[in-house]
C-alpha cells in the first residue's frame, strides 16, 4: 500500500542512476585482471594500452627463400653479362624468415638464381657459386627489423575489444599476457509464485519462467558473467534473503518481475528495505514499471534493477539499462545499432507521455524500405523475434501517419533485410512451411496477416512482394481473379495456386453440441466465432449463408471476430465459442474436431516485377520441390494437385 | 623436390574443394545434438525448426491487476450513472497474469474501480461490491489464449542463429530442449623449427608462434571448437604423426606454415602421403601458397588446409576458406560483410594474375569517404589491425589510379568509421599518445606517415582532417607558416603547436664512433641514414648542413632514406648505419645514444572546418588536459610549454 509508480522521463532516470553509481564508486571500470595471451582473450576489453616491447620482425629477415647477398656486389650483373657470387663469402642460402647474415643487405629469390655451379680449385673443397643476371637494390626481399612494429609504438589503445588479429599483433610485439577489464558479475533473480521452470507441465495461471534465460544470455552476449538463481515465490522475506545473498557476490542484481505496484509486487519494498529506491517507474513503453536502486549502505552499495515481468519489457530493460552499464564497467563504448530509414506502412498512435519503443518488420519492396509495425503488446515475445528493428517515438509525440519516415535501429544485418520476402494477406500454415524451406535458401519470408482483401490492397499500394488470397466470387464460384482485377488496377500481377484446402466447422472435441451444418449456427445454444470482414473465410461463410438462405442476424456471435484460423480455433478451445469456420489444420493444432464442408483454393498473388526477380526465385522453385510438396500434403485437409498452376 | 606450386584461380580452387567435401559426405551439416534450453544455447544454430507445442498465453490471462467481469454486465455503466457489481458472482480480483475465471471475458484495471463498498445484508457475511462508471468491451485488458503464439505455428526456422529473445520464444512455445548443429572441431597445428611459443625469449631467426592463437580465435568466433597443438619442428615424420592424431578427433585440420615450396616446407608432401593433395597454390594475394587436401582414404576423409605462415596470409586463408566451411557445417549462411564505397587516396598496382586483397584505412573527410591503402606486406600484421576493410582487386586488373571508387568489405561498424580522425603527415610519438587518449573519448585517430610536406599536400587535397608538420623555413628560422601558406592555398587552416622537441643524432649505444656533431658525418668511417625528402627532419638537416658549409655529397649514406624516426633508429640498432638525425624518444625506444643538437616545433595543421567540428573537439580539448600533457612531458626531449598555442 506504500508503493507508488511514477513515470520519470528516461534521461532523468538515467541521470539519477548514474549519480548513485558515481557515489558508490561504480561509474567506471570495475577492475582489471591479467590474462594469458591466447584464444580465450577473444572479445575481452583491454584496460591498459599495448605498447610494443619488441619490434617485428625483431631482426632483418629474409622475405623469400633464396640467397642473401650484399647489393654492392651485384651492381654489374645484367641479362647479357651475368656475374657469379661465391657461396659462403658473397652469398648465403636463406629460407623465408631466416635472419640475414651480417653485412648482407638483400635477398635474391631462388627462382632468379641460375643453377649453382662448382669451381674446382681444391678438389677437397669445391667452391660453389651462384650466377645472377640482374643487380639488386639494398634491402630488396628483406623484411627489415621493425617493418611491422617498432618497439615502443602504440599497438592497441585501452578500451579496444580484442579481435583475432589483435591477439596476433600483441604477441608479435612481445607480450605474453594482457590486462583486460574484469567481467562484471550479474545475478538474475526470477520471482513470482506463478512461475514454473522450463520443462515442467503447466496449468492455467502458470507462467513459464524464461526471462532469466533471456536476461542471462543478453548479459553473456554483452561480455559479462551471469548467475541464474532459482525461482523465488512472492515472499517478501525470502526475496530479501536472496537479494542479500546475490549482493555479496555480484556487481549487479536483476530482480525480475514484481516491479509494478500490484498486491504481490514486492520489488520496490525489497529495494527500499535493503538500500535505496532511486526510481520506480520510467516513462518508456513497453517496460515502464522499471525499478532502479542501490542495495546496501552508502558508500558500499551495489546496483539493483527491478526488471518488469512482461518479456518484451524485460528485454528492452536489458538493452536500455543493463547493456550500457556493462559496457561502461568494461571500458568500452555502449553498442550503437546500425540505423536505416524506412517508411511506415500504417498509422500508429503512441502515448504522449512515454518514449515508445515500437517493434518493426523491415523489408525492401521495390525502391521503398518499408517498416510494418508489429504487435505493441509487452507480452508478445514473438514481436521481438520477428522485429528487424525498433523505432523510438519520443515523448510528446502522439503518433505518426502512414507513410511517415522513421529511423530504425536495426536488430539485423542490412543484408538480411535485402533478402527478405514481404508477404501480406491471408495466413495459411503453408506460408510457415514456405518460410522454413526458404530459410535454407537464404531467404527470409515474413508475413503480416490481414486477410485476403487486405493483402490485395497492400499489393496495389506496392507494400509487399506477394499476398496469399482465397476470395470466392459468389457469382462465378471462381477464386481471386475477379477481386484481383478490381483491386489491383495499377500493376500487372500473376496468380499462382499454392494449395487446395478443406474449409469446415471447428467444434470442441467430441462435438458436444452435435453441430453438423451451417443450419446449426442459428441454434440458441450455439455461439459462433467469426473471421474479420475481408478475410476469405468470411466471404466463404457469407456466400454459403446466402445460398442456404440463413440471415446472419440469427447467428449468435456473428460479430465476434478473429484474425486467423488459429485464433478461431483458440476461441473454441478456450470455450469462448462453440464453433467457427476454418481449416482442419487449425482444428488439429488445438485438438478440436472438424466437420468438413467446402474445398477452396488458396493462391499467391505476385506482381510481375517480383515474379521475375532473383528475390522470389527460390520461392517459386519450391512450388515444384518434392520435399516441400510432401510437407504440405501431409497436413490434414490439404491438396497439392494444383500447386504451382498459373491462374492469371 | 617433387613439390610444385600452381596458381589456381580462387573459384576453381573452391569448386575442387567442394567436390571433394561432397564425395566425403562433408558438404552439409556435420551433425546435430540436443541441448537444454538455457543461456548456453546462445549463438547456436537450430538444425530442426521450432514449431510451437504450447500456445502463449496458454490460457486467457489478465493483462492488468484489476477485476475480472463479464462485459455484458457493464453495459449500462456511465460516468453519470455508475453500477455496482457483486464481488464473487459478478466480479473477481485478478493480478496480472492470473487466469480469467470461467465466464468472465474482460478485466477492469484497478485504477478504474471506485473504492470497494460493503452492503450489509447479513452481518456475518457482508457483501462486497465494486463500482464502475464505464462499460467495457469483451476481451479488454485480457491476453487471450494464443495472443502471442498459437500451438503448431512456426516459431523459428532451421538455420536460425539463436539470440537471447529467441530462447525466450522457444521456452514460451513449450520446448525445454532444442536440436542444434554440432560444433565443428578444428585442429590447429603450428609447424616450423624457427617457431617459439609466446612468452619465451627470442633470438635472431626465432619467430613467435601466434598464428595458432589467431586461427583458434577466428574458429571460436565463427562458432566452432578449436584445439591448438604444440609446435612441431620441420620433421616430416613427426608432422605426419601429428596430422594423423588430429584427424582422429577433428573435422578439419589447419596445418600452419610449410605450405610453400621451400626446402623445409613439408605440408604438401604430408597431405600427399596421408591422403589427397587437391590444390597447392591459389591465385590470391596475400596468401597464395594455400594447400587444400583430404586426409585418409576415400570415402572416409577429413579436409586439411595448409595455411601459409605469413600472418596476414593466415588470417585471410581463415576468412576465405575456413569461415564458409564452418558456417556450412553448422547450417548457417557464410558471413557477409557490410560494404561501403570509398575513394582511393593513392594509385595502387596489383598482380594481374591474382585476386588481390588490399587492406584499407577508411575514414570520412568532409563529404568524401576515403580509403588509404595500407601496407601490402603479408608479414605486416598491424596492417590487419589497422584495416577498416578490404577491397578485392580481381584477377585481370593491374592496378587502379588515385581517386578510383572501390567497394570496401568492412571490418568495422560504419559508426566507428564516422568517428575516425584521419591524420596524414609527419609522425611523432605524441600522435600515438593522442590516439590512446582519444580512444577513451570515443574517437579513433588513424595516421599515415608521409612526412610533413606530404601531410600539407594531403590537407590541400581534402584527404585528411589534420597534418603533423615541423618544417623549418631556412630563411626566417620560423616553422610551418611559410610552407602552409605556399602549399595550402585553397582553404583556411589553423596551425596549433602540439609539442616542442629535441632533434639530434642517434648513434649506437656507447657511441663507439665518437660522433658529436654534423662535421663527423663527413668522416669515411661513418655511415649516415637519412629521412625521405619532404620530411621535416630532412629539411632541418639540409638547413644546418648549409649553415655549416657541409656538402651532402661528402656524407656516406645521404641517399639512404627511412620514413620515420623509428625507422632511422632501427637502421642504427641493426648496424645498417652509424648515425642519423632524429628525436630522443626514438633513440631511447631502441636503446641508442642521443646527441642533442636542435630544438624544433611540431605543429598540427587543421582546416578551419574540422577545427570547429564535433569530430575534432575531443582532440583539441586534450591539448589542455593535464593527464595528456604529463604523458607527453615524461617523454625524453619533449617540451609542452607551447602546447595548444595557436600560431596561425
Amino acid at each position: 500500500m506504500t508503493k507508488y509508480l511514477y513515470d520519470i522521463p528516461l534521461p532523468q532516470a538515467r541521470l539519477i542512476f548514474e549519480e548513485a553509481l558515481k557515489a558508490a564508486g561504480k561509474a567506471g571500470i570495475l577492475g582489471s585482471e591479467e590474462v594469458p595471451l591466447n584464444e580465450h582473450a577473444l572479445g575481452r576489453v583491454l584496460s591498459i594500452p599495448i605498447w610494443a616491447r619488441l619490434s617485428s620482425p625483431h631482426y632483418h629477415a629474409s622475405a623469400m627463400d633464396g640467397y642473401a647477398v650484399h647489393s654492392d656486389t651485384t651492381g654489374l650483373a645484367s641479362p647479357a653479362s651475368p656475374i657469379e657470387l661465391l657461396i659462403g663469402t658473397q652469398a648465403a642460402y636463406v629460407d623465408t624468415g631466416d635472419p640475414l647474415p651480417a653485412w648482407f643487405d638483400a635477398v635474391i629469390p631462388i627462382e632468379d638464381i641460375e643453377p649453382v655451379t662448382e669451381t674446382v680449385v681444391d678438389s677437397e673443397k669445391p667452391l660453389k657459386m651462384i650466377r645472377i643476371r640482374a643487380a639488386v637494390t639494398p634491402w630488396s626481399h628483406v623484411r627489415t627489423m621493425g617493418e611491422d612494429i617498432v618497439a615502443t609504438q602504440l599497438v592497441l589503445p585501452a578500451g579496444h575489444i580484442l579481435r583475432p588479429v589483435d591477439l596476433g599483433a600483441i604477441a608479435a610485439s612481445g607480450h605474453a599476457s594482457i590486462t583486460v577489464a574484469r567481467k562484471p558479475r550479474v545475478a538474475i533473480l526470477p520471482t513470482g509464485t506463478e512461475l514454473v521452470p522450463v520443462g515442467q507441465p503447466v496449468k492455467a495461471g502458470d507462467i513459464i519462467e524464461f526471462n532469466s534465460i533471456v536476461l542471462a544470455s543478453q548479459v553473456i552476449g554483452w561480455g559479462a558473467e551471469a548467475t541464474r538463481y532459482p525461482i523465488t515465490g512472492d515472499d517478501f522475506e525470502l526475496i530479501c534473503q536472496r537479494v542479500m545473498d546475490a549482493a555479496r557476490e555480484h556487481d549487479l542484481i536483476l530482480l525480475n518481475a514484481g516491479s509494478s505496484a500490484g498486491s504481490e509486487d514486492f520489488s520496490a519494498q525489497v529495494v527500499e528495505k535493503l538500500g535505496e529506491l532511486l526510481v520506480h517507474g520510467i516513462a518508456v513503453r513497453p517496460g515502464h514499471p522499471v525499478i532502479l536502486g542501490m542495495i546496501g549502505k552508502k558508500p558500499i552499495q551495489i546496483p539493483i534493477i527491478g526488471v518488469p515481468g512482461y518479456p518484451v519489457s524485460a528485454i528492452l530493460t536489458g538493452e536500455i539499462f543493463v547493456e550500457p552499464l556493462i559496457s561502461n564497467w568494461m571500458g568500452k563504448s555502449p553498442q550503437t545499432p546500425m540505423t536505416m530509414k524506412a517508411t511506415l506502412t500504417r498509422k500508429v498512435t503512441s502515448p504522449a507521455g512515454d518514449d515508445d519503443y515500437m517493434r518493426l518488420a523491415v523489408g525492401r519492396v521495390g525502391e521503398k524500405v518499408l517498416a510494418a509495425p508489429l504487435s505493441r503488446g509487452a507480452g508478445v515475445i514473438t514481436s521481438m523475434v520477428r522485429a528487424d528493428g525498433i523505432t523510438i517515438l519520443p515523448r510528446g509525440i502522439q503518433g505518426l501517419p502512414a507513410g511517415s519516415e522513421v529511423e530504425v535501429n536495426l536488430y539485423r544485418h542490412p543484408n538480411e533485410i535485402e533478402n527478405t520476402i514481404f508477404a501480406i494477406g491471408s495466413h495459411d500454415i503453408t506460408i510457415d512451411i514456405l518460410a522454413q524451406f526458404l530459410a535454407e535458401k537464404k531467404r527470409r519470408l515474413i508475413s503480416a496477416n490481414v486477410g485476403s482483401m487486405g493483402g490485395l490492397i497492400a499489393i496495389s499500394r506496392g507494400e509487399c512482394h506477394l499476398a496469399g488470397s482465397h476470395l470466392l466470387d459468389p457469382e462465378s464460384g471462381e477464386y481471386n481473379v475477379k477481386y484481383v482485377k478490381e483491386i489491383i488496377t495499377n500493376l500487372p500481377v500473376k496468380i499462382i495456386t499454392l494449395v487446395g484446402r478443406q474449409q469446415g466447422l471447428l467444434v470442441a472435441k467430441g462435438n458436444p453440441k452435435q453441430i453438423s451444418s451451417l443450419q446449426d449456427l442459428t441454434r440458441k445454444d450455439v455461439a459462433y466465432i467469426n473471421r474479420q470482414s475481408g478475410a476469405g473465410t468470411r466471404v466463404l461463410l457469407d456466400y454459403h449463408l446466402r445460398l442456404s438462405g440463413i440471415l446472419s442476424d440469427r447467428i449468435r456471435g456473428y460479430h465476434n471476430e478473429e484474425y486467423t484460423h488459429l485464433g478461431v480455433a483458440a476461441a473454441i478451445a478456450s470455450e469462448r465459442a462453440d464453433c467457427g469456420l476454418g481449416i482442419e489444420a487449425a482444428a488439429q493444432a488445438l485438438g478440436l474436431d472438424f466437420i468438413p464442408l467446402y474445398q477452396e483454393r488458396y493462391d499467391l498473388v505476385i506482381p510481375i516485377t517480383y515474379y521475375e526477380s532473383q528475390l522470389l526465385h527460390p520461392l517459386l522453385d519450391l512450388l515444384w520441390n518434392i520435399d516441400f510438396k510432401n510437407s504440405v500434403a501431409s497436413l490434414p485437409g490439404y491438396n497439392i494437385d494444383s500447386m504451382g498452376k498459373i491462374i492469371l
